[in-house]
């Protein structure tokens, strides 16, 4: 199996159109469990907007490559139950990861936040639907995250939607996603050390991207070596890709992005580059490169290739 | 039991000590599990300002007395063990519910929305604090009742977890709590039909009201006739509410209120009092109380003397 080259963008297109498909689906007026009136079209429709067509898909992949290493492929052993289910566990976690990744974006574009107005390419949420509508689609969108987590159909086993709501939520809130924008948000104009800046990014971007990781091995039940290991490459990944960020930041133009470079810079705000200057930074990824991987290494699961692969996508990636 | 007045404000004096010391505990920096950095201190005091020392509580009240109506009260049968991890699991439902209530107002509040400066007769977060650090403290007070509902120290079954979860999620979401904002945005000026006018209200306030309701009897394992008449329990007094805050926007003061009276006519907002007149929303509260309490009627609970005190509070309350 390590004789032919891994292709990754074979194993992602695949994975990314169960993704689609299942977004497609799921963030919609229907609701066929629990209210007994739908969600208004309006709304619906700002939530959509800023989720469907868009987007690299990072963090779904991650969940998606994080349960198959676990879980394995599948077999005719009798496991086969099992993995259908742990698989149904990973593709809504895997939805609710980037509901969650899509929610931060509209806010994080806000006039009184960032004030963007190109995302993707796109008129920014806000931009588009009116400030009001995108706070209540980001608002949406959080709680559809756990939404979707929490199937009434017996699909998911409930000791793993409670493992994955768990997971998810503190991923999320005060000590993760919404905590390091916290940071980033007090930091403009000041001077951060290396361990100040390292703090704010693994909880504004490194804790959702470790988050996937985790809530993908959770989907496949995973032995406390495997998720050591997993655990290890996510933190490493989820600071790569910020210090990845920061370094795309100055060197590629806003075209190539899909939204405005040179930004942090104009703002005032700390960046590895900032910190430790462009080479530095770039050796700084590398090194997190090179953490991921031997994590992989020890983690006894016999097929990590989409995981080795993700991770040099991080690390390597143009925009 | 029922031969002695029932004294709900002793009852409730006892509950909301516990949900107040609980929020205080767990709107903190403070984060025991999970992440192993905290959460930043200035959004946990932008958090704790929203939350704590403030509110009637009416949705933690609702989650006990639906829990201790269907769990009754402890005995020494052996069901003691049962009776505290149900109890436990109703305590965080209390509190999270009222996380969500508070993420609401805060973001209801912000310039975009309602721009409303006094809340609870203090300035409201977004005055307070600044409009990002709002945003943020409303995304991450969202993110910790989830937090709140998995707690991964075993002390509630993940199973219930689970069904907490998926109740909370879809009463704050795009067919409950959010949505009903959104349509309440999209009706400024509009002319609402009652069926409407119903609908909005349901989501936008009832969906929570009626959560509550039923999160709190799945902390106690009811049966499904007890489960059908607290969800319509529920329903009933979650509209009743609504119907109340219209008839008191234009009836009560702003110093009674502790927020600005009078704000929804001013906005040329649909109301109860505006399709139906004073008099017949009066009528109309009297009716959705009378409903809550022959729903308890037909329960099989045999002590649901909180759920009606608290019911009639809804209905006959001053501010």
């Amino acid at each position: 199996m390590m004789a032919q080259p891994f292709d990754l963008s074979g194993w992602s297109r695949v994975r990314l159109e169960r993704v689609e498909r299942a977004l497609e689906r799921w963030v919609t007026a229907d609701v066929p469990q629990g209210l007994d009136h739908g969600a208004p079209a309006e709304l619906v429709e700002a939530m959509r907007y800023a989720v469907l067509d868009g987007g690299k898909r990072l963090r779904p992949l991650l969940v998606m490559a994080a349960f198959e290493a676990v879980a394995g492929p599948g077999d005719s052993s009798g496991a086969e139950a099992a993995l259908r289910e742990g698989s149904e566990a990973a593709l809504r976690a895997a939805c609710a990861v980037e509901l969650i990744h899509a929610y931060s974006l509209v806010h994080d574009d806000m006039p009184c936040m960032d004030n963007d107005v190109l995302r993707r390419g796109k008129p920014t949420v806000h931009v588009q639907f009116g400030e009001a509508s995108a706070l209540l689609a980001g608002d949406a969108l959080q709680a559809l995250a756990f939404e979707l987590l929490t199937p009434t159909d017996g699909t998911v086993d409930p000791v793993v939607q409670a493992r994955l709501c768990a997971l998810l939520a503190r991923a999320a809130g005060s000590a993760g996603m919404a905590g390091g924008q916290a940071i980033d948000l007090a930091s403009v104009g000041q001077r951060l050390s290396e361990h100040q800046l390292r703090e704010m990014h693994q909880a504004k971007t490194g804790a959702l991207l470790q988050g996937s990781v985790v809530m993908g091995a959770q989907c496949g039940k995973p032995d406390a070596t495997a998720l050591r290991a997993l655990d290890a490459y996510g933190a490493a990944i989820g600071l790569a890709f910020q210090v990845v960020d920061d370094i795309l930041d100055v060197t590629a133009d806003s075209a190539t992005l899909g939204k405005t470079a040179g930004k942090d810079a104009d703002n005032d705000k700390p960046t590895y580059v900032s910190l430790m200057g462009l080479e530095r930074s770039r050796a700084y990824a590398q090194q997190l490169l090179a953490e991921a991987l031997a994590a992989l290494d020890g983690s006894g699961l016999p097929d990590t290739q989409a995981l080795r692969g993700l991770a040099d996508m991080v690390v390597n990636r143009a925009s």
